[in-house]
C-alpha cells in the first residue's frame, strides 16, 4: 500500500513516498481504511529529527487519522467493520497512508455530520486544547482566558472550548486572522504584531490579569504572558522547541505572581475525543480546515513549510481517499 | 529606639544602627515589643536592592517576629496587652528593631513550649514551605516528596512538615548537615556534592520519578530535577534570583513529564501559622535553629554573609530582647 514518511530525518526533501504492506490488526487493535489525515506541527518536528523518541527508519508520518473500520482484531470491544471513526495516532505509528491499524482504546466514533477531511483535522490539536484548558489550567465558566495564537490549529479549537464553557475569551492573531477567531466566538482579537496582548489583557481585567493563558507560540511570548496573569493565574505552554537561548531569569516574575505553569504534551484517551465528538455533532465548536491537499509528496513539503512558518489557519487535512 | 538597617543598598557595609521613633499601632493594629527576629534570604537581597518592592530610604531589615503585644489599636479584636506572638512582617516594614507595630490579620499566638529565638525562626520559612507543600504541589500522605536543601531555613521545616503528612520523604543536604535532616525524619538523604538526586528518586520509586519536589536551591538544581519527577508531577520553586542565564531550552524536558511547576513567592497568612504553631506545641515539627546572635550589626553582617553561601543549616536569629 501507499504511504507517506521519510527514511532519513532532514527538509522537506527526505519526504517521499514508501511502499508498505498493509498492516493487520493485533489483540484489541482495528484495521483502519484511512480517508483522511490531518498535518499538524508535530509532523515537520519529527520529520527534522527534533523528537527524542525510538522511532525506527524508514517513517511514516501524519498523525490524525478519519476512516473506516476495515477489519478487527481479537478482543476489540467497541468497534466493528464499517464503523467510521476518528483518532490521534501514536507518534511512533505513523497513520498517512492507505491503511492504519490502532488500538482501539485511544479511538473515537467520527462525528456523525463531518466530513472526513473536517474529522482528521480535530484529534490531535483538539485533544491538545482539551486537555490544556480543561484538565491543565482547570478553566471555569466566568474567568477571563487569553489564547496565543487563536488562528491556529490548538488555537483555533481552543478558542471555541473556551467559548462553549462560559470563558471570556481574548486571543491573538495575525491581521489576515483576526475577522477568523472573531467568527470563532472569541470576545476580544488581538493583533499581535502591532497591538500588545499585555495591555488588552489588562483592561479586560481591571488590571488583575487573566485567570489562564494558553501559549501555542512560545519564546518571548510565553515569558511576556507573566505580565498578563492574575496572581496565582495558570499558564499552559505546548511549544517546547521555541524556547532555546531564553534567558530562565525572565521567569523572577512568575514567583511574584505565585504562577502556575503546566508544560503540556498531549496525551491519547478516548473520553475527551468524545466529549469532542459530541460538541462537534451538536455544533457547539467546528473544524477549522484550511485546505484538504491531495495525497502526494510535494503536497505535503508545501504543508510542511507552510506549519513551519507559524502562521497557519486552522489545519492542512490529506485527503487520502475520495469521499 | 534603636533599629538595624539600611540607608542605601550595597554590600554587608551598609547595614548600621538606626534610630527611629517607636511606632504606634493604627486601626488593627498591635504594638509588638520585639524579643527576636529570625533572619532570611530576603533580608539580604533586599540589602542588595534585588527586589522591585517600592522599598523607602531609610529601611528597617528583618521579617521575622516573636514578641510581646505592647499595645493594641482601634478595632483589634484577636490579640490584647501581653499576648506572646509571633509573625512574619510584610516586606515594606522590617522588624528587627526593639518595637514593630503589624496588622493584626497576619499574627498569630506565638507556641507556648517556645522561646522567641526558636518561635522568630519559623514565620517566614515555615509560611514558604507550608504554601508550597500543601497550597501548590499539594501533597497527599503516601507520595514521594524530594526537597533540595533539607538543611536550609525552608528545606528543614518542608522535611519535617512532608513527613509529619504522611509522605516518603528524599532531601539533599551538605555532607555536613546529613545527620541533622535524617534526625528530621527524611527517608534517605542525598549528599548533592557527591551523589545524584536523579539516581536517587528513580530507585525509590521504580523508575517512575518522584511526585513532587520542593526546589529551595534553583539553577541547575531546577532544571535537573525533571529528570527526577514523575509524568504529571509538580515542581516548586521559591529561588527566582539562581536562574540567570539558564537557557529555557532545558524545559523541554517538562513538557514530556506534563509537569506542572508552581513559581512561590510566600504569603502572608494567619491560618496556616496558626497550623504551625499547633504543630510545634504538640512537637510534631520543632525549630532549626543554627546561632542566636546579637542585635549588632557586625553580627548581622556575619549573618548575611553566612544565609549568602547558600549552605546554611537551619535558621539564625537575633536576641533583640533578652528572654
Amino acid at each position: 500500500m501507499r504511504a507517506l514518511g521519510i527514511s532519513k530525518f532532514g527538509g522537506t526533501e527526505v519526504l517521499e513516498q514508501l511502499t508498505i504492506d498493509k498492516p493487520e490488526p493485533g489483540r484489541g487493535q482495528v484495521l483502519v481504511k484511512v480517508f483522511a489525515c490531518g498535518l499538524n506541527p508535530v509532523d515537520y518536528k519529527i520529520r527534522q529529527g527534533m523528537l527524542p523518541l525510538p522511532f525506527e527508519l524508514p517513517l511514516v508520518l501524519g498523525y490524525d487519522v478519519s476512516g473506516e473500520v476495515e477489519a478487527v482484531g481479537p478482543d476489540v470491544a467497541d468497534y466493528e467493520v464499517g464503523d467510521e471513526v476518528f483518532y490521534s495516532a501514536e507518534l511512533l505509528s505513523g497513520a498517512l497512508a492507505e491503511y492504519h491499524v490502532v488500538n482501539e482504546d485511544i479511538v473515537a466514533l467520527k462525528p456523525s455530520g463531518l466530513l472526513h477531511a473536517e474529522a482528521a483535522s480535530v484529534p490531535l490539536a483538539g485533544l491538545t486544547a482539551w486537555q490544556a484548558l480543561f484538565d491543565r489550567a482547570a478553566i471555569k465558566p466566568g474567568e477571563v482566558v487569553l489564547v496565543h495564537g487563536g488562528a491556529g490549529g490548538v488555537g483555533s479549537i481552543a478558542v471555541q472550548l473556551a467559548c462553549w464553557i462560559g470563558c471570556e475569551v481574548i486571543a491573538t492573531a495575525g491581521r489576515d486572522n483576526i475577522e477568523l477567531v472573531e467568527e470563532l466566538g472569541a470576545d476580544a482579537v488581538i493583533d499581535y504584531a502591532s497591538q500588545d496582548f499585555v495591555q488588552a489583557a489588562l483592561e479586560a481585567t481591571s488590571g488583575e490579569g487573566v485567570d489562564a493563558i494558553l501559549d501555542t507560540v512560545g519564546g518571548d511570548t510565553f515569558l511576556k504572558s507573566f505580565d498578563a496573569l492574575m496572581s496565582h493565574g495558570r499558564l499552559v505552554s505546548i511549544v517546547p522547541e521555541h524556547m532555546e537561548g531564553q534567558p530562565l531569569e525572565a521567569l523572577a516574575k512568575a514567583f511574584f505572581k505565585n504562577a502556575e505553569v503546566h508544560f503540556h504534551f498531549m496525551e491519547r484517551e478516548r473520553p475527551a475525543l468524545d466529549a469532542l465528538g459530541r460538541l462537534l455533532e451538536r455544533g457547539f465548536i467546528e473544524p477549522v480546515v484550511n485546505e484538504v491537499i491531495p495525497f502526494e509528496v510535494e503536497d505535503v513539503a508545501r504543508a510542511h513549510e507552510q506549519m513551519a512558518t507559524g502562521h497557519g489557519r486552522g489545519k492542512l487535512v490529506v485527503a487520502v481517499e475520495k469521499e
